[in-house]
């Protein structure tokens, strides 16, 4: 931590902001400068809020320099860390695509969809049942009922399965039958369902909050595994911005910086990131060649007929040829290959 | 709704839309133009996503016309809500001030906070119980014991208290404990957590998220609304912008667009967007002079001390000043005085 | 200045770099922290850029921490500058009104424009000649033209006139035509513009462009200054975010913050920020009551037929309202009264 | 265009808009709904700003339905436009490299840059003799000077070379010297530039300004196109946005849809995006994979003593590493491969 005195500060303010500072437990270290005086502080901050201190008089600016976060900080941990699931390894050499539609619609549908996504090389079954709708009017998702059809699928396909979790109560639930509790965007700041994945015994899939900066993502992954869950996946999937041509804009270059500070893998979802279908592809190939180790796309055999997020559906098609171009990148990045066809 | 045509679209894709569309239910108003044929939509859009109709073919954008808000429209309920808790009222032709510190922090320094805040003409008394931070590693608040520490100050000064609930299994005894229910930015979405203090006999209070359009602030109230409870206050509270002077960018802008759309009151709370105390009067003076029913500041007796957002705490005599500011621009504004000192 | 080692840097590397901070002319103060160094740097930073120094093996972060304005500087300059045109004052104790259409469109409703403004209370007449349009199809100004109306008028209104210029060429023509040359957002960041007006002998009224930092805003107003013009009067008039409700966003924030650290005047543009019309009267009570020296908002005594943004032009009567407004706000900040009626 | 009625307009306010657009040239089409009627408008809009409709009575909304770009449209010209400089061919199926230092700091060091980058297998050279800089007190570039020192390195090298021109009047002697004319993101709207430039007999390479949206964008080009200069190339750059782990928020979900709606070429530089030279190459590969015709580096032989954006400046070393990448990735994305080594 860095404290820089106002330009007429005198020393006897110098003195009390380095009094106040040894009061906390820490250490000051005064640098006069030309203009101004510096005071370098080293130590563990504890619960005292530093940034209180530039109520003190003389106080120009408080700069924080050392990152908060721990467990998910390569640092503290080199190696990478490897989720794996139903023999599918998320965050190693080998690329991961997670594939399926937004919500769990209804039997047939899902299971066809599991069985037909397996044929054409996706590794996971994504499906939502209890769905973070933005209207209360609109489709809720077919919640507990929603779980068994996803169960079904994936005792037909062998894909196991990632879906949301939305709510602390329900999280017993979704623990029994999914293989991935998903953490949607909109709850990544959602203290009490964040400890209380922590305490289930599956992977975690976290999605950055759409206005969340990178350490408040890690902060947030920093929730989960202090509660004991160290197997936690991020997911870049578009921050708000002001551009309209995307509905969300996918922030690429998060990628790298994520992995050079952590050891959790890190996958990108261009589907809600874009909103529509159309340039899905080219992002999920950017994605992979930016670094993540896997992508989330959202499918659909129907799309205009979808109850949710219809616009942003691949197609079956469409999908087939994500397989097929990921197949070409995969290689070009020195990565495991999708499996074959 | 108006879908548009690609420039190519030949009369056949034209018919093939039309005809998906009353399927759904709708009535298409193919309106051809020059360059390009457009088609009006009339009738209630059900379950069905219309944003899936982007797959059909020839089609090139899907855009909605109407809001989907209905509770919260000043079209459904022309006059203003009030929300009335302990004798004040919110939302009335008076200006109401909320304030206290951030969080709860022992039984003293509340009941002093509160004592103090009364004389010099707060209107109710805030305080963080259970306080979302964004490292897990920092303090989270004293929890049920700063409830009842509330409960007590309110006791001793006479103030009505509001303070946020984070996680549905709280809503109880927060309930009981508190006047008004505070949903904080970060759980503007949290469905499951609307859906509960929806059901709750108390106010709430609901803050907009950080990267919250209008939208999707007033569909956050609907979910509120939906489950019975129409005692909804919303607070704007800055959003999430490159901006690098303040914490968060106040957008004051929304205040006479949501008093034009909408019937609930409308609060404004600078300090969080601010970030530091020296900005928050003139913040505080500009939320009443654009229309804001009120604000909620944060104050401390000692900031430099405070566990928790220390930075941006008015001290006591700087919550006189803010009071004495106001005292001057409520009336220029025509409003209710704030309450004499 | 401060320098950031990684964790793992040693002693050798912390020399290397105090070595080449002593080769720039600067002076190295190592910290030596519980998990990392520091390196505190003092001394003028001159035409080599410290950022370089992030190459250097074992850093982790190069920090700025002093403020890189000096003319612009209120540390420099306590006193408020005032800028005088017409016998009006820009920056003292009176608030200042300039009101206009946003394009000259033909001789008679300019001066019926500027006549009316004037009998309701206005203190400088804005109109674009050369006007900053996004697409190179719609009305772009009547240029030479426009400036010799807008002179017309001033000399039937007795209103001094402020006019945007678009290019170093046109600066001879407009300055000797206009009483204030106007900086558009869009050329806020153009330095042989900014550069080409620090030489002409009428003030500058500077827009804060769309995208700019505080800190961008105060270094464009020093280009200007450091070219000789010490007459500068900055105007926010909204940043682009997501938030879909105004055109731009108003940051109201940034006047307190400005006001703080320059002494030069602030006005807000109300018209711009919002795009439209509705919210206009209390976006400019709101920047008054922040503590702007003025408002320039746009007026069109037929907006259904404007030229450029007739969505966002107050009508004569809205603007009678304004006026009426503010003569209730300004004395409740304690400013100089809005001319009577 | 579409005009969307307030639910209560009555069917005189429904006529009197019908009249009124009538009067400005265009057809009219009333829709009828449940809850309001929408006036659907064809024809092609002239001088008169369709958004002052919002003021007629009744009037809700006015939504802009298609788009207004003309010569920068696939619409307009289905096939790729390639640009050809020195035999060097952008946009077509070869990928191109862009690379030099920031600024063209001195005789030898960019001479011996362009024939390292030649000999590693850049396709044109970059070097700033013109810099656009926030502060008027940092290094300013050679000016003409510059532009001489790079046509000497292009004649020993025998790369064709990019440079920034800020300043209608500096167009002619920059245009005799460089092979491409570079538009700055600080001057995406500077309209007197861009038409200069549109007249010059060298392509344009156009960045996107840091808060253009892609339709802002596309009208910048257009402003270029429309004086009779065709040879255009976007280039993304990023965006500002709250995101603080890199400069610029690298928005690569632009290109695909850039690459749908024009024919021009586009390119990518990652550099300035990121602001540091670690997340260049990741940012570059996925730059490719998304769909650029190339990308634009910064490549400085000593970053450490680089005079501007030595940060994000990638060594010699570097740069051979990202033509290694790139050469794995080209392929992989169907395109021709880069020059071999």
């Amino acid at each position: 931590m860095l404290i820089v005195m106002k330009q007429g500060a005198d020393e006897r303010q110098v003195e009390h902001v380095c009094r106040v500072v040894q009061e906390m437990g820490l250490a000051p270290h005064p640098i006069p400068g030309k203009l101004r005086t510096a005071i370098g502080i080293t130590g563990n901050v504890g619960p005292v809020d530093p940034s209180g201190l530039t109520a003190l008089p003389g106080v120009l600016e408080v700069i924080r320099v050392t990152k908060p976060f721990k467990l998910t900080s390569r640092e503290m941990k080199p190696e990478d860390t490897i989720v794996e699931v139903g023999g599918v390894r998320i965050g190693g050499p080998e690329i991961v695509v997670i594939a399926g539609p937004c919500s769990v619609e209804a039997r047939e549908p899902i299971a066809r969809a599991a069985k037909e996504l397996k044929a054409r090389g996706a590794h996971l079954l994504r499906g939502g049942a209890f769905k973070p709708r933005t209207s209360p009017y609109t489709f809720q998702g077919l919640g507990l009922e929603g779980l068994k059809l996803l169960a079904d699928a994936r005792a037909q396909s062998g894909l196991p399965i990632v879906s949301e979790v939305m709510a602390t109560e329900d999280v017993p639930q979704v623990e029994e039958h999914v293989d991935i509790l998903q953490i949607g965007a909109r709850n990544m700041q959602n203290a009490p369902l964040l400890k209380r994945v922590g305490k289930a015994r599956k992977p975690v899939l976290l999605k950055r909050g759409m206005a969340a900066t990178l350490e408040e993502f890690l902060l947030a992954a920093e929730y989960v595994m202090a509660e004991g869950n160290r197997q936690v996946i991020l997911c870049e999937r578009g921050i708000r911005t002001f551009a309209d041509h995307s509905r969300f804009t996918l922030d690429l270059s998060i990628v790298p910086e994520l992995k050079r500070l952590t050891h959790l893998p890190v996958i990108v979802d261009p589907s809600h990131a874009a909103g529509r279908r159309d340039i899905v592809i080219p992002l999920a190939r950017a994605a992979i060649a930016v670094g993540a180790d896997g992508v989330m796309v959202e499918v659909h055999p129907d799309p205009a007929r979808a109850q949710s997020d219809g616009a942003q559906a691949l197609t079956l098609a469409m999908f087939e040829e994500l397989m097929d171009e990921l197949r070409l990148i995969v290689p070009a990045v020195r990565r495991g290959s999708v499996a074959a066809r």
